[in-house]
C-alpha cells in the first residue's frame, strides 16, 4: 500500500507545497518513507526521506521548492527493503539530464521478467521497485525509440502485469494512469489555478478540489500548458469473463480512509453496512460492541446500531505508536500489544462484550487483547470480524504475510476462536459481499478465495511470488 | 503540561529503558522533547533530544545505557523557548563531576525571585527551565551548606511557590516529590525488581505495577538498595482554609489520558459524568451527538447516553497532525484545521447535530469545525462545552494564551455563541463541579474562577506572571 | 592548475588506492578538491571532496573501493567556483546508469562556444568545469551518434581549443589523451601488474613505474584486458610554423616538482641554469645568497653556485599555511606575509643579500619580505627573479590574475624596483631561454610576450576569456 | 610535545583571534588537535578539535569569538589517547558554572599518584590528560579550602613532578607558570594593548611583541585589569646539586622552530654549531653536504660550512605529508618514507655524500633513505647525526618509543651503522655539548644519559613510567 499524488498548476509556482498536503492527507497509506519532485528550469529535482510528511517534507524545505508541477509519493512499511533508495519519486537520469520522475502505488507480478527484459537492453536499475520499472521503461521508450507517449503506456497496459496507479513527470507534461483493472484507486480533480491526481478523495477534500473523478482502469491523463486530455486506451480488457475489474475490497475494509470515496462507495458507509450484516447473525443481547480502535470503528458503530447495543469506546489507543512499536525491555516483552492499547479499569467488568476487529491476520495480537479484556474482568467476549478469513497473500500491493503465517490457512474457524481465546468468533460470509455492492464481480477478494485476477500466480508457482511481495 | 518518571532496580540494568516506556505511556502530557538520565560507575549520563520518545530513545540506543536507575521527562510544545537546552531532565555538573539529574513538571510562580537569590549565591544557571533551579537549589543545599537532602526538600516546600511533581538522581539514589498543593498527577508503585515514580497511572499500567499510590502532597519518596523511605514533611498546608490541596481540575477534563486514574478517580468516568450533566440542561431531541475527536470522545458518550442520542464520528482526525501542524500554502491558509479534521460526507446532511468539545480557549477552531460541519449539510449545531468559560491563564503548568486571547474573557457566552456561528452554545457550570467530585475544594479552578491558590497572582501583577507562563 | 592520475590493473583490485598515492604526489598541483572514480560491477562509483588527498581520499575508505582500474584528479584553489559540484573527476549519467567518468587538466580558450554547441543537442551540463565538457561531448558522441572513441577524441583534438591531459573511464577502458600542443605534461608508464598514467614523473617515482614515457601531444592511450594501444592521431599540427608544441615554461619554472621530469629536462637542473644565467648578469659580491622557500631553492643555489656566494635560509617559511591564509585579526593585518615567512634574527643585521624568487606577479608579497628583511637589519637587498616579467594572463590552466593586477603590466623595471624597496631588481631575460631549452619554439611563453599559441585569444576580446580564466 | 598561549588585551576583543595566530605558529609542537577558550559574560566558552589550527580555529567561527581574554592549546600526536577528550584546552566545570580554563604543556611524573589523591577528594576528571589534573587541582584549592591561587600554584610546584609550562584562565584572570625545572619553553610580551604568553619566540615574532622575555621556572605571572604582576615562588629548587634547571636540550637540536630563541640562544645558531662540531670530527673531503630536510638544514648547513662542502637539497619532501603517513597499499608497502622523501634523479650518480639527519631513534627510516639515496647512484653515503645516541626514554613531554624500540638502546654504533646500511656513521658527542652551552648543567639530557633530573623514574619502575608515557 502506497499513496501518489500530483499537481499541476496553470498559474503558481507552489505545486509541491500541496502536493505536500494532499500526501499529508494520505499519510494512512503509507508511513515509512515519502517524497516530493519538481520540475524547475527544464530539470527535475528530488526530495526524499525516510519518515513522515510532516517531518520529510517540512515548510521550511519547501518554501525553496518552487515549481508549477510536482508530483509526490507515500510509502507504506514493509520489512524488507525499507531503504532511501527503494523510496518514491524516482529520479530519472539521462545524458539529457535528470529530466523525468516516476510514483507508482501497487505491485507488478511479472517484475522479475520485466526487470530482465530492461536489463538486456542496457538500462540500468538502480533500485528493486517497480515505479523506477514503470518508469524506465517509459523514458527508454521515449528516449530510444522515440516512440510517443501514449504508445508507450498502452504497452505498458499491455505488457505489465499487476497493480499500477501512476503518476510520471517530464519538464513539460504531468500524466496520470492507472492499470486495466484498477485494482487501486487513483482520482482526478480541478483545484485552484489547475489540477489534481490523488489517490483518495480525502486528499481532494483538503485541496477543496472540485468535478473530482475516478480515473478509469486504463485511462491516462496527460495535464501541459494546453490543458488536460483524458485518453482512453483501445486495450482490451484481459479479465475474460469474470468482470471488469479488479477493484481491491480490502481499501473499502481497512486501508482507505472512512471519509474517503472509493469505488463508486463512502467508505464508512460500507463498513457500517459490514457492521450492520454482521450483527444479524446474532441473536443475543450482549452489554456492550467495543470496537478494537481506529480502524473498526465504523464497523462496530454498525453492529452496535443493528442490535441496538450501546458502543463504548472501552479500548485506548496510544497513537504515539506510530510506524514502529518501541522494543520492549526484557522484562516486559509481552507489553508490545499493551504499548498500543490499555483498557478501561472498571469498565468491562462483569460485562458480555461483543469485540469488533477488520481482520484476523495472524491472530497474536487480537489473543492479547482478548486475555487484556479477560484481566480487565469481562464476563464473555465475543469476537466479530468484518471481513471473511484471510487464506492467502496479495501480491497487487498489499504486504500480507505468507500463506503459513496466516492463521485461516492453518485452522478451522473453531480452532481460531480457541486459540484467541474468545467466547465465540464469527467472520463476515463471503457470501454476504453481493449484499455490500451491486457489482461485486468487479473487485478482486483473491485474499478470501484464493481467485486472483490477472497472471494466475499460484499457477506460476507461490514462491517466486513470495520474493515480489517484499519489493511493494 | 510535562510528563516524569523514574525508575528504580534492585535488580537488572535496563532502567533508562523501564523509563522511556513509561514515558512513552505519558507521551499525550509533552510531545516536544523528551530524554532519559541514568547512573553508571557514579556518574550520571544524559540523553534528550527534541521530537517523539520512540524517535529521541530509540532501541538501539536504548541499549547501550545500563543502568539500575533512571529518571525521565516527556515537555510540552510551548511557544518560546522550545529548545533542547531547557528541554529535561537536567544534568548538574561540579567539581565532583556530572553526579545530580532533576526532573520536574510544573511552574514556580516566584521563578524570578528565587532566580535571583541563587545567582547572588553564585550558582550558575543555563537555561530557563524551572527544573534546573529545583536541582541546582538541592544540589547547592548539598554541596555547599552540607544540609541533608530532606531538610533541602522542605525548604523547597516553604520557599518554592507553585506546581511541581520531581524527580531527582544521585548517583545513590532516587528522590521525588511533589510541592504541597498538589498540582499535578505523582504515583507510586513497585514493579518486577523494583520501583517506579510516575506522573499517571496508565505508565504504571504498561509497567504492570503493584502497590500503585499517589505520592502525596508534600511527600518525599526516597529509593536507594536499603529500600524505599516515605518522608511526610512537617509542612504546614499554606492554603489557609480553602481546602487542603489545589489539584488542576483540567487534568481531570482535558490532559490526563481517560484510562488513567487521577486525583481519586478514573478520568474516563469523570468525563462521562460530565456529558450527563451536560445533557440534563437540554430537552430537545437532536439527531446526532459528535464529538470534537479524540479529547471530548467520552463526554460526548456522556451526553450521548444521558439524552439517549446515537453516539456518532462524523469528523474524522488526521492522527499524523501531531506536534506542529503543517503551514498551509499560501491558497489554502484556512485548512490548518482541516488538515486535522475532515466531516464525513453525506452525514451531516439535514440532521440537527450536538457537537462536544472539552473547552473554548480561542475559539478560532471551533470556528471552522462548525463551518465545515455546516458546509457538510448540518441544519442545526448545538455545541455543548465539558468546561467552564476559561476566562483567566494558568500559572501552574499549562500553556494556556494571554487573558486578551482567551475569548471568555473577552465575550459574553452570548457572543462567542454568534462568533463560532453555533445554533446554540451551552458550557459545563461551575456550579455543577461539586456534583462531579466530594473534594471539590481541594481542587484548583482558577482558569475558571480566577481564585489562584497561591501567591496571589493578580496582585503581584499580571504581566509578571505573563513573563513566568511561558517557562514552563 | 590540476593533476591528473589513471591505473589500470590486470590483476588486483586496489587501483583507487593506487590512484590516490599518485594523486598525493601531484598534492602541489592542485590543493582545493580532489577525487577518484573506479568501476565496480559495469558502474563507475565515485568519491571527491574539497581537501588535500590525505583527508578526502584517507585509507579507511579506500580499502572499500575494489576495483582494477581507476581515475584520480587534484584541483587547484581558483577564487571562483571552488565548489564540489565543479571538482573533478566527473560521473556522467545516462539511462544506462553512471558508466563514464572523466578528469581533465588544462582550460578550453572556446569553453563557452563548445558549450552552446552541446546545449543545443539536449546536453545536460551540471558544472561549469571544462573536464565535464569534454566528458560529455566523448559520452555524446558514442551514445548518440555511434561514432566509436577514437573518432570521437579525434573530433575533440580538432574542436576542442586549448590545453587538455585528459582521462576518460568507460566500464572496459581506461584512454588517455593530450591536447595537439602539449601545453601540460603527461606520462604513461608501466607499474607492476599494469599501468599508469600520470602528470608528472615523481608520481611515477613512488609507483616504481618503468619505461615512463611522455604521452604525446594529439596522442591517445587505450587500456584494457587486451593491452595498450597508442594511437597517433592524424591531427594536423595547428601551429602554422611557430614551432610543434606549446609546452607550458612555467611549469618548469614554478609548478612542477623540482624531482620530476618534466618535458624532456629534469626540473631542479633547469631551475639551477635559471640561477646561474641570473648570477652571470652580476659582478658584485653579496654575502649571501637567500631564496623565498621553497620554490625558489634550486635557483637561488644556482646562483650561489654560479656566483661563489653561499646560500643561506634565511628565511623561515611555515608548512602550515597550506591552501588558505589564516585571514589576519583587525589589528595584525600586515601578518598574512608574517604568517608564511619570518627571517632568522641576528642573520640579516649588515648584511648584503641577494634574494632570488621565482617570479613576480602583484608584487604585494615580495614588498613586504623585502620590508622584513630589511627590518631584521640588511644593508642591501638584491632581488633576482628567476622569468621574465609576468605581463599577460594565462588562458592555458594557470591561474594568473588579471591584467590590471599584473604589477609588470602597469609599470616598468625600474618603478618595480622601487615599489617592492630592493636596492636592486633583475629579471630573467627573455632572450636568454634559449641557453635553457633546445627547442624553445616548442614552449608557449605568453605570460611573458602575450605570443598566444592558439586561438588568438587577445583578437577575440580579452573580457571574455577573462571569465573563461575563473572555469579551471 | 605541545604549544600553548594566552592573550590578555587592556582593550579589544580579539583575543581568541590572536591566540589563534600565536598557535598556528607553534603548528609544529603539535599538529594532532587544538582548541581555544575564552571569557564571555562570567562565562568560560570552550572550541577545539581535531586536525590543525587553520581547520579547526577557521576565521568563520573566530569572528563570533569575542573576547578581550583567552587561551589556547596545539597538541602533539601521540598513538594512545588521541582524542578530543585528552585535548586542550580544559574547561573545568562547577556548581558556579564553566568558569576556569587550563592548558599545559609538559608531564607529570607523579600523575597517577596524584590523580589518586584528587580523586579521593571528590574531584572527578574526565580525561587521561595531566592538563586536567593541575586545573582541577587550582580549581579545588580555590572552591573548596578557600586558599588564594598564589599559594595553589606555589603547592602545585612543591607537589607536581614534571614538566608544566600552563596557563589557567579565570573570569578576570589570566595566570601563566612554568614548573622549578624549566623543562619546556614559556615567554611573556607586551602586544598592542596587552600582554602574550607563548611557548616559542617565533609566536612573539608575528603578535609583533616588544620587551619579550622568558617566564622563569617557578615564577608566576597573573595579568587582571590592574596590570600584570611576576611572582617568584620561594619554591627551593629542588635539583639538589645537578645544576639549577633541567632545560630540554631536544627543544634545540629538534623541536623548536629554527626562528625561534630558546633558552637563552637562537635555535638556528645552535643547530649551525652542531653542524660545526660534526664538521671537525672529519678529514676527509665529501662530494656535497644533504641534509635529511626539514629538521636538519641548518646543522647541515652547518657540516657545510665547517668542512666547506657544497652544500645541496638532494631530498625533496613532500610538505603534505603532514601528521599521518597515507598507508600505503599493499603491493607498496615500502613506500611509506618515499611519500615523505624522493630523491632528485641523476644527482647522486657516483657521489660521496655526507647526509645530516637530527637523530636516530628506531632507525628504520633512516635505512630506507639510504637506500633510496643508494638506489640513486650515489657512491659512498656519510651519515653524520646531530645529537649523541638516544638511549633512554623521556618522561617530560616527548613522546619517545619505549626501551625496546629505541636502536642506541639495542645497538653498539657499530652495528648501527650495519644496520642503516651507511658507509660511515657518526654521532654528535654527548661531551661536546659543553662547547655548545656555557651551563650545560642547566639542562636535562636524559635522552642520552638516563641521568633523569626529578623523581627518578629509573627507580620508580620503568613500567609504570610507560604508561605515563602516553599520557601527554
Amino acid at each position: 500500500m502506497c499513496g501518489i499524488a500530483g499537481i499541476y498548476l496553470k498559474d503558481g509556482e507552489n505545486a509541491p507545497d500541496i502536493v505536500s498536503l494532499a500526501l499529508f492527507s494520505e499519510q494512512h497509506r503509507g508511513q515509512e518513507s515519502c517524497g516530493v519532485s519538481y520540475v524547475k528550469d527544464g530539470r527535475i529535482f528530488l526530495h526524499k526521506g525516510m519518515g513522515l510528511v510532516k517531518e520529510v517534507l517540512h515548510p521550511e524545505l519547501l518554501k525553496d521548492f518552487r515549481s508549477n508541477v510536482a508530483i509526490g509519493h507515500v510509502r507504506y512499511p514493509t520489512q524488507g527493503g525499507a531503504t532511501l533508495e527503494n523510496s518514491q519519486p524516482h529520479l530519472i537520469e539521462t545524458l539529457k539530464g535528470p529530466i523525468y520522475s516516476v510514483s507508482s502505488n501497487g505491485d507488478l507480478i511479472n517484475y522479475h521478467t520485466l526487470r530482465n527484459e530492461m536489463e538486456k537492453l542496457g538500462v540500468h536499475l538502480s533500485t528493486k521497485n517497480d515505479g523506477e520499472l514503470i518508469g524506465k521503461f517509459l523514458v527508454h521508450r521515449i528516449e530510444e525509440a522515440k516512440k510517443d507517449v501514449i504508445r508507450a503506456i498502452s504497452e505498458i497496459f499491455t505488457i505489465f502485469q499487476g497493480a499500477y496507479s501512476t503518476v510520471f513527470l517530464t519538464p513539460k507534461m504531468l500524466i496520470g494512469f492507472r492499470d486495466p483493472f484498477g485494482f487501486r484507486p487513483m482520482f482526478f480533480g480541478k483545484i485552484k489555478n489547475g489540477y489534481a491526481i490523488t489517490s483518495e478523495t480525502c486528499a481532494m477534500d483538503i485541496l477543496r478540489a472540485k468535478e473530482v473523478r475516478e480515473i478509469k482502469p486504463a485511462e491516462i491523463v496527460i495535464v501541459d500548458k494546453d490543458g488536460v486530455e483524458f485518453i482512453n486506451t483501445d486495450v482490451k480488457n484481459l479479465r475474460k469473463g469474470r468482470g471488469h475489474f479488479a477493484h481491491c475490497i480490502f481499501e473499502m475494509i481497512y486501508f482507505a480512509r472512512p471519509d474517503s470515496f472509493i469505488f463508486g462507495e463512502y467508505v464508512y458507509k460500507f463498513r457500517k453496512r459490514i457492521g450492520r450484516i454482521l450483527a444479524s447473525y446474532d441473536d443475543f443481547k450482549p452489554d456492550c460492541v467495543v470496537p478494537v480502535p481506529d480502524s473498526s470503528n465504523f464497523i462496530a458503530q454498525g453492529y452496535a446500531e443493528g442490535s441496538n447495543t450501546p458502543f463504548e469506546m472501552g479500548l485506548i489507543r496510544n497513537h504515539y505508536v506510530g510506524r514502529t512499536f518501541i522494543k520492549p525491555v526484557q522484562s516486559f516483552r509481552d507489553e508490545s500489544v499493551k504499548q498500543k492499547f490499555n483498557p478501561l479499569k472498571d469498565f468491562f467488568m462483569g460485562k458480555n462484550v461483543v469485540l469488533v476487529d477488520d481482520s484476523i491476520v495472524r491472530g497474536t495480537t487480537l489473543r492479547k487483547i482478548v486475555r487484556m479484556i479477560r484481566g480487565a474482568g469481562a464476563k464473555e467476549i465475543h469476537i466479530r470480524i468484518g471481513s471473511p478469513p484471510v487464506k492467502f497473500p496479495c501480491y497487487f500491493g498489499i504486504d500480507t504475510p505468507t500463506f503459513e503465517e496466516l492463521i485461516a490457512n492453518r485452522m478451522e474457524i473453531g480452532d481460531i476462536e480457541k486459540y484467541i481465546e474468545a467466547d465465540s468468533l464469527k467472520y463476515f460470509r463471503i457470501e454476504d459481499f453481493k449484499k455490500l455492492v451491486g457489482n461485486i464481480g468487479d473487485f478482486c477478494k483473491a485474499c478470501f478465495d484464493g481467485k486472483y485476477p490477472v497472471g494466475n500466480p499460484l499457477d506460476s508457482g507461490i514462491e517466486k511470488l513470495k520474493e515480489i511481495k517484499h519489493s511493494v
